[in-house]
């Protein structure tokens, strides 16, 4: 009954209007050719599938989940298969990998968008290529020419897929305790032996061979993070023709039963002696997986960007539907037995907020993309590193901030359906049960907040950070004096000046005590969150009142800036809060001994 | 693998420290003999039972679910029936009823006691008896005398259960709208015809016979809510002899698959002509209902506090026994490979966050019990009528406020579990499911807000709210001048003092339109919940200051002493934001055109 429409009319503001992409990508030699039409025609072409192929597989996925069939063969639900296939022969797979290997050589930016409609279709399905995709980043930029030569085309094309495998029972956010053995033989091969959990697409039915990226340890390796390696261990080992040939010793144990996501296979795998081969150098392997492992932490903020757009669109339409009560203002629809119950406040509240959060959300999310075309292809050194930084410092606030609305969004939307929300026919309950993992994998929210504040904020002394504030301080300085945007300039200014003195305050603090950054950084994040949020609000409102003034598609920017108006009217004094908590410091967390909880 | 332990100590600490619920008691004529040894005892041999045969059920139930055999037979999961007849001969169902029917006639903050303990060993199965004892009540206030004495005995001992149908398909918050009919018979019965559906417990193996509570139409009854008449419709007609005889026209047509409860059969009723008798006058049958509800209502908090508790103790384990990383500050366990993850701050605050909200909402809900007491049995008007507009007051705020926590205590135990949260065999995502349901059912928690606000305390001017605001007020005058109570009694006198503004402030605009007071009314509640539970927190933290001095159970007290800390440092502060966003208005969210949306 749930439905699902690409927001290609919002897509298009975010790409066209407020991020200027053609434009952008005209200074980017790889991506110069990149026009308006063709990011439509992706637009167009990927909602389509989308909607039309992965959004009906989304409940019935859910409902029928993975299977496990024994000896270690797993088998995805009816239609995943089919759609896999429908999916590379649009070639979709390759939109964005490098035409080396046959990608398409798409910037980034396009990929996401196109990842934001998948994962609103369908999450579970959407992970299936999400994984192969970091896997295809992590091997182009550490593995050797011979690794890529063999790999990089199979996976590009999704005849294979890829998987990171990080975790074990025994440590997750801790992956210096881990214990999988790598064991050199004489032909330059790893016989790799240990278990890992955890591993999404770990086994299935999609692809011909699955390539396993894995950390593990060298005999000789010191102990801790600086002791891990990382391998690339298919499922069948390549023959002379690059083609699956031996099964090798990796096999899937057992999947996971799990709150959601069920259709994607959550594998425990059991590496015993499988023959894997070193990526990049020995005892770096933690820092290789880094590449894959940042793509994946935006990649999981689009996850919940996706859930929030489709859980927004099915509550509004809920909304003005179901009759139920009048206005408290009296009757609206007076020949009907009741009104539709978006005339209530609080109604309207838990609407507008999924759509400021999902706007701003899709704002944030495809800049961060922009950026990171940027950091790869910018001709200017010094715009190469200033993109690098801004996507350094934001790549955590786009994963837990993102992840933490797409919760409250996803259960906003089941609240406007009230008790039809907790039922299953009517899919509302699913978007909260997927969007609860993107808050907890690719490094818990708490991980991401530690990152945040005490690798790129403090351990620079704010330089980062600085970057993005130079980016608010112009908008400022430029919009400032302009009275229709005071109701949007001031407080992001206000909130600017906040986190300074904020910043510079847990910085001293945690001179005395890195508690004192323990203790601040979830809501640091959350606070550095609205003011990426506020300076895009700021930004789209300015690009409203323009459009109004000029009287061009009115509803369109009279709903942006109204949605901007509600943004800092309601959403953004919760940073009234969360600074006033940051500032209580460590002693009410940590006077408490453990053994008196 | 989960793990429950009735809070013997805190519940007492409650009870006997706290609430004085020994001399409170004595007060009433009709509990004066319920003493300390009494309650005690009470929730020894009640905590065993939730513990011992109610918890171990509540996994397998959730994941076995209730089965709809076909032709309106419902099968509850394995255990269930038989841990139905052992809580029916330990005699439990009959702990706070009306000895003239078969009860034991303890006061209800004694079953208040008990049902958190069944809430957290199992809220599914404690549904069952939940929604009997709601009927009970209704019957009890609203029956003929051969109605009770027909019903209320099979009802106080378990033998039948009970049920309150009221929503239908497209009503449920708006019972204006509802169209079951109820036909009057010659013989003074009425015949029922409509379909209720989300009836919890609606059909089930438990039980010889199902005592349904429908809200239905007369043929002349006035259109809307005024038009509604309350029926008794059990599933068996009784006999002469008051046993279950003929089976009844009312049928369960099947169940809901669901989020959560799984081990509770949510039902949609068929009533085809069904036997049904008139409850209580005609057309006044909301009023009637409104009994049911309000306990109901009280014991959804409940529910969530119940949850709220189990994921604590689960979380509490695990962050303890869990080894990952290293404290900020240096090894604290430097012979293990890691430290438990209780050293971390962040975690910390997500225990402590529990462990708040839990604490300060037993404190309330507790009381709120005897404030039921002292309304049903004190033998001063006035006492009488303080405790029940206190009981009117603040039954809103306690169905949403601990729910809203609940909801949020349950996700940061799966938090702190990281990964393995996610996955069902810990336990912890069932409770997050089960959570979920206490926010919606029983009135949706916007529902819970706008009765508080535009019911209870802008149409009576605050009268009640005054009553309230006394006892804070007698509470500052006393502690205000203390030292060492400051950091508790200047934030709750701060926060007081800005409700009684803030109130005026919406009383004022809600003149001007009714849908300012919808626009600010989830808010309010919060904040509303935030002083009743820092007025609780500030006399905890008194009592535990008090015990410290006297060097009495030193690490009880310590503990209560650093969560009164925590909770005024770390999550009182959320009304800063709460305020702001209160008085922004309605004009933010009733802007846009429904259409621009």
């Amino acid at each position: 009954m749930a439905q699902y429409q690409p927001p290609i009319r919002d897509m298009q503001f975010v790409l066209h209007e407020l991020l200027e992409t053609e434009s952008a990508l005209s200074a980017l030699p790889s991506h110069e050719q990149v026009n308006r039409e063709l990011i439509d025609q992706v637009l167009e072409e990927g909602g389509k599938l989308c909607s039309e192929v992965l959004f009906p597989l989304n409940r019935t996925g859910d409902e029928e989940g993975c299977h496990y069939d024994g000896d270690g063969v797993v088998r995805t639900p009816a239609g995943f298969k089919d759609a896999w296939e429908q999916f590379k022969a649009g070639g979709w797979p390759t939109l964005t990998c490098d035409p080396a290997y046959g990608g398409q050589g798409l910037p980034g930016i396009v990929g996401m968008a196109f990842s934001e409609m998948l994962n609103s279709a369908n999450q579970a399905w959407a992970m299936y290529p999400g994984l192969t995709h970091g896997s295809v980043e992590c091997l182009g930029a550490h593995g050797t020419p011979e690794q890529k030569a063999l790999y990089l085309p199979k996976l590009v094309s999704g005849e294979w897929t890829g998987t990171m495998c990080l975790t074990e029972a025994h440590c997750g956010t801790d992956l210096g305790l881990l214990r999988t053995r790598a064991e050199p033989q004489p032909d330059g091969s790893y016989k790799i032996t240990g278990t890992k959990i955890f591993i999404s697409s770990g086994e299935h039915d999609l692809a011909d061979n699955i390539v396993h990226l894995v950390l593990a340890r060298l005999p000789d390796a010191p102990a801790g993070s600086r002791g891990i390696s990382l391998f690339i261990t298919p499922k069948f080992l390549p023959d002379a023709d690059g083609k699956p040939g031996v099964r090798n010793n990796v096999k899937c144990a057992r999947i996971e039963e799990k709150m959601g996501i069920h259709a994607n296979a959550t594998c425990v795998m059991d590496f015993d002696g499988a023959t894997g081969w070193l990526v990049g150098q020995p005892n770096k392997g933690l820092n290789a997986m880094f590449v894959m492992m940042n793509a994946a932490r935006i990649g999981v903020g689009l996850q919940s960007l996706g859930l929030a757009e489709v859980a927004y669109q099915n509550a509004l339409v809920y909304a003005k539907e179901r009759l139920q009560g009048r206005s408290l203002t009296g009757p609206k629809d007076a020949d009907k037995p009741a009104d539709p119950i978006i005339v209530h406040p609080d109604v309207r509240r838990m609407l507008l907020t999924q759509k400021a959060y999902t706007e701003g959300g899709r704002a944030f999310a495809y800049w961060m993309a922009l950026k990171a075309d940027e950091a790869h292809h910018h001709p200017d050194t010094a715009a190469r590193q200033d993109a690098d930084d801004l996507l350094a410092l934001l790549t955590p606030v786009v994963k837990a901030f993102l992840t933490d609305n797409g919760f409250a969004t996803t259960n906003l939307g089941m609240q406007v359906y009230g008790g039809h929300g907790f039922i299953r026919e009517w899919g509302m309950e699913q978007y909260v049960r997927d969007a609860r993992i993107n808050m907890i994998y690719e490094g818990t929210n708490t991980i991401q907040s530690l990152d945040l504040l005490g690798r790129k904020v403090l351990m620079d002394n704010g330089a980062k950070l600085r970057k993005f504030g130079k980016l608010v301080a112009e908008l400022v300085e430029s919009e400032g004096t302009r009275e229709d945007m005071a109701e949007f300039i001031n407080p992001l200014a206000d909130l600017a000046q906040k986190v300074e003195k904020l910043t510079m305050e847990i910085g001293m603090k945690a001179f005395q005590s890195q508690d004192e950054a323990g203790a601040a950084a979830v809501d640091y994040l959350r606070i550095v969150g609205h003011l990426v949020f506020s300076y895009f609000w700021a930004r789209m409102a300015k690009l409203a009142l323009a459009k109004i003034d000029q009287q061009a598609d009115q509803p369109f920017y009279q709903a942006k800036l109204a949605t901007a108006r509600f943004y800092f009217a309601k959403l953004q004094p919760e940073t009234a809060a969360l600074i006033r908590s940051a500032r209580a410091g460590a002693a009410p967390l940590m006077a408490l001994d453990a053994e008196l909880f």
